[in-house]
This record gives C-alpha cells, sequence and structure tokens, in this order.
C-alpha cells in the first residue's frame, strides 16, 4: 500500500461543487488501495479577501494577529472537503497546522518550517481514515503562535509532509496539467514535460515559472521527495519532478523549458567612479531594503572618465524603496544619476544538458536576433541562461527560442483559469 | 487594578467599523486602568454562513468537522478585532478557545466545559496586553479535537473565563442596554432593571428571555461570577446579576419580570387509561426523542370512562419526531387520538419575592381574565409561575399582568437590532 501525498490549491476547492469533485479523486486514490494524506489551500480567492478585511479595520495589520486571521481560510477549506470525503463513505479528518506538527521559526507570514513531527497524521492514516491537512500554516513551540509560511506555503506543507511521513509521491494539483516548455498562454505549441530534474525545476521556478514555488522544490530536492504535478480537472499524467539518485536514470534533455518572468524591473546607476570596492559599497547598501536583487551587469568603464555604469534588476515593488535609498547616498556614492526601467522582461532557457552542450548561448543569441529582439542583459549559471529584453517583445522572443530549439509539440496544453494557489 | 473580562456578540463586531468601535471601547477601560480579557463571538452572521455552507457540500455534516469549521469564524473576528485596539497604541493577543485552556468533553456541537486553564491568557495580561479570546470553542484533552460549545456559547466561555480568572465583574455587551421587566419590543413601558439575582435570571431565562443563555446564568451562579449586560452601542449602567451572598444585600423584588416564549409547541394524548403507571410510560417513550419537555398536565380522569387526557409542552421543532414514536406505540400506550397545537404562548411571572408573598397567582389570572386571556396550562416553581395561552393573545396578556404588578417604568428601552449571538 503506498502513501500519496496530494495538495489542492485554492482553485481546486473553490466552492462547493469543486470541493465534492476534489472529494471523489481523492475517493478514487484511496479505493485504488492507497493510503492519502491532503493538503488544502483556502478556497478560492478567501486569502486574499480576508487580507482586504484586515485593511478594513487597520491600515498595517500585525503580523501575529494577520497570521491567526488568515489560518481561518484552510480551516474552512479542509473541514468542508473532509465532510464530503466522509458523505461519500470513507473516513477522513482535518488537521490545522499545529494538529499537523508543522513547527516553524516564529517569523510570522514567511516562517520556516523548522520540524514536522505528523504523529496524529500517522494515527489518522493508520486507523484508515484520510487525513486533511491546512497547508501554508504552522506554528511556533517556542510561543506557542500560529504562524503562515507565505506565498505558495500549500506547496511546502505537501512536500514537507511527503518528506517526513516518506511517501511516495507528493501529488501538486493544480490549473495547468504539468510543467510545460514554456508558458502555454504565451506559446501555444509549447510541450509538456513528462519529467524535469528538481534542479532544473529550480531554475525555472527562479526565473518566474509559476507552476510551482521555489521553496517547494527546495524542499523536495532537500529531502528526496519526487513531486508529480498535474490538474485537478483531468486524469492526465502530469510532470514527475525527480532528483537525481532517485533511481531515475534519465537521459537529459538539452533544454527543458523557457520560463518569463514580467515582474522585475532594472535599475541604472549611471556615471559610477570605476574603483575597487565601488560595487561592494552599492550592493551593501541596496541590500538594506532587503530586496531581492537578480542579474547584475557592470559595463566596461570609459577610459577618458574612469567612469562605468551599474544595472541590476529587481521586483517592481521594491524599485521605489531602492532608489529612494541610493539617491540618498548619491554624494557618498559619487554618481552622476539613476534610471528606472519597469518596462523590461526577463526571459529564461533551462536545461540540464547545457552542462554538457556547447553552442547554446549562440544558438539563443541568433534565434533572438532573427526575431528583431534586443539583448539588454546577460546572466547565466550552470544550466541556464538568461537576458533581459523589452517587455512588449518578450512573446516574439519566447516564441522564437521555442522553434529555434526544437521544442514545439503538437498538442496543444490544457489550461484552466485561475492560479491554483 | 481590576481585572474585567468583556463579551461581544456578533451584532457588535458585524463589520471592520464595529470592530474599530468595540476596540475604542476596549481601550478606554484599559485606559481606565483595569485589565481586560475580551471574549468575542463570529462577526455578524458569519456562523449561520458557515453552517450554510456546510449544507452546500453535504446534507448533513460531521460533528467534528462542522465544529473545526465553525471555529473560523471567531479566528476571524477575534484577530480584526486585536489588530484594531493595537492600533489605538495598546497591546493585544487573540487566542484560540484551545489557546485559552478552555478543556470540554468530546461532544462536538454542544461541548461542556471540563476544565479552564487559562495559564497563557494571565500571562497576557500579566504582560499587560489586552487578551482576545475566541467564544463559543474548546478543546478536547482526550481526542485533542476542536469542539464548540452549542448556542449562547460565547457567553459562557466569558463566564468561565472570569470565574478562573477570579475576574471582578464578567460584562456581556448585547443590543439590548440590559435586563427588562418584559421584552421591550412587546411592552414598550417594560423597565431596565438594575439588578437581578441568578436564580430570578435563570427562571427568566429558561422561560424564554433571549438576553443572556441559561448555560452561562448557571455557570456564573454555581462560580460565585458577577454578570453585567450592557449595551455595546452606549455607556449607560446595565443589569447586574448577582448571587446572593456575594456581600450584596438586595430587597427582594416581588417581581423582576416577564418572559415569553414563541418557540414551543402542544401535544395533547387524548384518551388515556387512568391506571398507575401510564405517565411513566409515555414519558419514558417520549424522552427517546430527546426533546425538552417541559410543562406537563393531566386533566382529572372522567369517572364514568376510567380516561384521562395529558398535554405537555416541547419545542416546535420536535412535534414531529415526538408525535411519530407515539403513534408508533399508540396501540400499547392504549389512548384514543393526538393533537398537536403550535399556535400557543408561554407567559412566565418570575420574582424571588413570591417566596414570601402571597396572592400572586390571584393577581395574575385576575389581569388575564379581564384582558380576555383564557389559560390553558398552569405550571409554577418557587419563584416562578408559567402559563400557556394562545399566541395570538400574549401580547396583550404580557401588557395587562406588566400594569397589573406595577412594573412599568417612564423611560423607553433603548433597542437595537440584532440577536447580540
Amino acid at each position: 500500500m503506498a502513501l500519496i501525498v496530494q495538495k489542492y490549491g485554492g482553485s481546486s476547492v473553490a466552492d462547493a461543487e469543486s470541493i465534492r469533485r476534489v472529494a471523489r479523486r481523492i475517493a478514487d486514490t484511496r479505493r485504488a488501495g492507497n493510503e492519502v494524506v491532503v493538503v488544502v489551500s483556502a478556497m478560492g480567492d478567501t486569502t486574499d479577501e480576508l487580507v482586504d478585511l484586515a485593511k478594513e479595520v487597520v491600515p498595517f495589520p500585525a503580523g501575529r494577529e494577520l497570521d491567526m486571521l488568515l489560518t481561518a481560510g484552510e480551516r474552512i477549506s479542509m473541514s468542508l472537503l473532509a465532510m464530503a470525503i466522509k458523505e461519500l463513505g470513507f473516513e477522513a479528518r482535518s488537521y490545522t497546522g499545529s494538529q499537523a506538527g508543522m513547527a516553524t521559526d516564529a517569523r510570522h507570514g514567511s516562517a520556516r518550517i523548522v520540524e514536522v513531527n505528523p504523529t496524529r497524521i500517522r494515527e489518522a492514516i493508520d486507523s484508515g481514515a484520510v487525513a486533511i491537512v491546512a497547508g501554508f500554516q504552522g506554528f511556533n513551540r517556542g510561543t506557542g503562535d500560529i504562524t503562515t509560511l507565505g506565498r505558495g506555503g500549500s506547496d511546502t506543507t505537501a512536500v514537507a509532509l511527503a518528506a517526513a511521513l516518506n511517501a511516495e509521491v507528493c501529488e501538486i494539483y493544480t490549473d495547468v496539467d504539468g510543467v510545460y516548455t514554456a508558458d502555454p498562454r504565451i506559446v501555444p505549441s509549447a510541450r509538456k514535460l513528462s519529467r524535469i530534474t528538481s534542479e532544473e525545476m529550480l531554475e525555472l521556478a527562479a526565473a518566474g515559472a509559476k507552476v510551482l514555488y521555489i521553496r517547494a522544490v527546495e524542499y523536495a530536492r532537500r529531502h528526496g521527495v519526487t513531486i508529480h504535478v498535474r490538474s485537478s480537472f483531468n486524469n492526465n499524467e502530469g510532470t514527475l519532478v525527480i532528483n537525481p539518485g532517485d533511481g531515475e536514470s534519465m537521459e537529459e534533455a538539452m533544454i527543458s523549458g523557457i520560463a518569463v518572468d514580467l515582474g522585475e524591473a532594472k535599475i541604472t546607476i549611471v556615471g559610477v567612479p570605476d574603483i575597487p570596492g565601488k560595487a561592494a559599497e552599492i550592493f551593501t547598501l541596496v541590500a538594506t531594503a532587503e530586496s531581492n536583487i537578480d542579474m547584475i551587469v557592470q559595463n566596461v568603464s570609459a577610459a577618458e572618465t574612469g567612469l562605468t555604469d551599474i544595472s541590476f534588476t529587481l521586483p517592481k515593488a521594491d524599485g521605489e524603496k531602492v532608489m529612494a535609498i541610493l539617491l540618498a547616498e548619491q554624494e557618498k556614492i559619487g554618481f552622476d544619476s539613476l534610471q528606472f526601467d519597469d518596462q523590461i522582461a526577463k526571459l529564461a532557457l533551462v536545461g540540464a544538458g547545457m552542462r554538457t552542450s556547447s553552442g547554446i548561448s549562440a544558438k539563443l543569441f541568433t534565434a533572438l536576433f532573427e526575431a528583431g529582439v534586443n539583448i539588454e542583459m546577460i546572466s547565466t549559471s550552470e544550466i541556464r541562461i538568461s537576458v533581459v529584453t523589452r517587455a512588449d517583445l518578450v512573446e516574439d522572443a519566447v516564441k522564437a527560442i521555442h522553434t529555434a530549439f526544437g521544442l514545439d509539440g503538437e498538442e496543444l496544453a490544457v489550461v484552466h483559469a485561475g492560479t491554483g494557489r
């Protein structure tokens, strides 16, 4: 008998009918002879609605209380789901994050899991019940307070439970039926991958692919959990995210996919004195904003002036804050001016096969040139090449690259509305 | 420094603006130098809405899961209230029933408190914070499962916390500004009582007065908690519900109030053999329906037939069930027929002074006779006289009695919409 952890996002349990549909799928899995632990997000837009309600009461809700508030969301979906499963003749019991033993640190709103003690969950499945666990939430053992894991937290809950219970697989149900070579909304000929390594998935997620959250993939990679990304709207096989050394040998595809991120902006610091330690000074300063700085490019300095330009990308929402911090220290750093550009797109090509293949960059740059797309920044890792382009050209860019690398498939992707969170 | 427990019902925290208003009142109490523990119900109609949602998913939601679901309601109101208090510059922290140490038995939907261990609440107030506690909910130590206390549970939570923390007073905020000599909606000249004994309050609550739930009054009486019933919409002094031996000596009013209950129906069993053990047989049978049988009247048996009629009142909702149980055993019991009547009203006159006064019944019956109201059933306790009348005459009946006993006041009552639950 295999133990399967299934995670259903908010769009999969958006209303009574969806909840009954998910319950039938869980009952089928149980009927097939599996033990099932289910992790569930809040219904539809409940979490956003609760945040709005808090902001109606006070402009800046306190972290501890906001976590207490938001955890009401999964409490509702999980108890309804347990009722629906019982109605189908299978025993089911719902458990909060604390009841499921999700111990976290005390960072409200973005807590990290420090230990998982799923004693009650183990007892539930040993007694033949389906255990429904609230995603996204935990508790701090020191204070006894309720915490939440932040965006994508339910994916992380599912993977962490799968690891702690030594589950065979962690199935993440979403509104897309797997991981695609590119976002099917942009590239209709995108192909579903039957498998991908967690390393590649990490690069794709980091580069903006929304199908899985980076923290969940990291956790799965560190604890050797196999993730199966699939749709809750059909029974298609999805995409297996596997770990090297799983016993799963795989021919490494040269390129697994292309991710696009439209949430970044670019700041250029113009006329920086090109002297040692300047970059360190600048980025130490920028770090105080706790923004997620990604690509950094420094131009070759002009010999006659001894000045250079430094550009970097960061989440659009952090732009104002970082610009203000830099401007406040303009004299000390000694730069001429700042430029802010939020009309950029970041595009990343990911593939474990890059390690052993050459000419990938050349092929990428040629495809972009032929599509008339200018490259503004470049950065690379062992298995990823990222470029920054104009935002309004990124669709052409992705399609051109997708075709150039032979990724186009014949079947059209099945995509459902909603985000699956 | 006095410790005050305040309980706010759903209508007092129905929206963001109400929550801020309640927060200001709590801040005022804190500012006046008191320690404050607040018990809060779910916002407005949240609990009913959650029940409806559950019934959309399954026809008969399982008790454990329904409790898990419903407790989301107070989680929302209590965290929002804590945010609003913090915004006013006072430290505040919200606690679930389990965090507040509300240990109950395992009866889902109607759990009884078995022990209160408010360690975390005590720590919170010792540290200078306002502690906000979810009303209506607890947990069972044996199973670790979440429970709810049933209707009026938040009142009981407040009184139980006041007892465990040895609070000076338990303030119950509602939409009426105290306990009245009669329902001000029926008798506009009803007078607010400045104080009433818990014994009288118990009789009034048992007789249908909605201002306080009977379980909360029982708990207060048993543990010597003083309740102050007041309105969250103004600063008027409300009604103190005090316990004999509180050191509070009081002149016992002959009559404290009149309660009306329109939720009852009457079943009459016609033609029952008047032989010993028959009544026992009938009510043992009726007891299997677990209905709350109230008044029972047996007519004098007609000598020529040896048959009698037995009538009793019960909640309207239980009528069908009890009728079916009786009909199924008609032959064995040997009665002629059954009559069901849901057009009755139960009216109770309560007053501790009855013990030492005579002529109260005569005065009551005379008032009803003069008002043209027929009495169908009568039952009495030491400090209460209850009668059953036609439902459509009860308003006339209450007004007549209210005037006959000199209860009419001059000031009109302040009543707000909503039920305060």
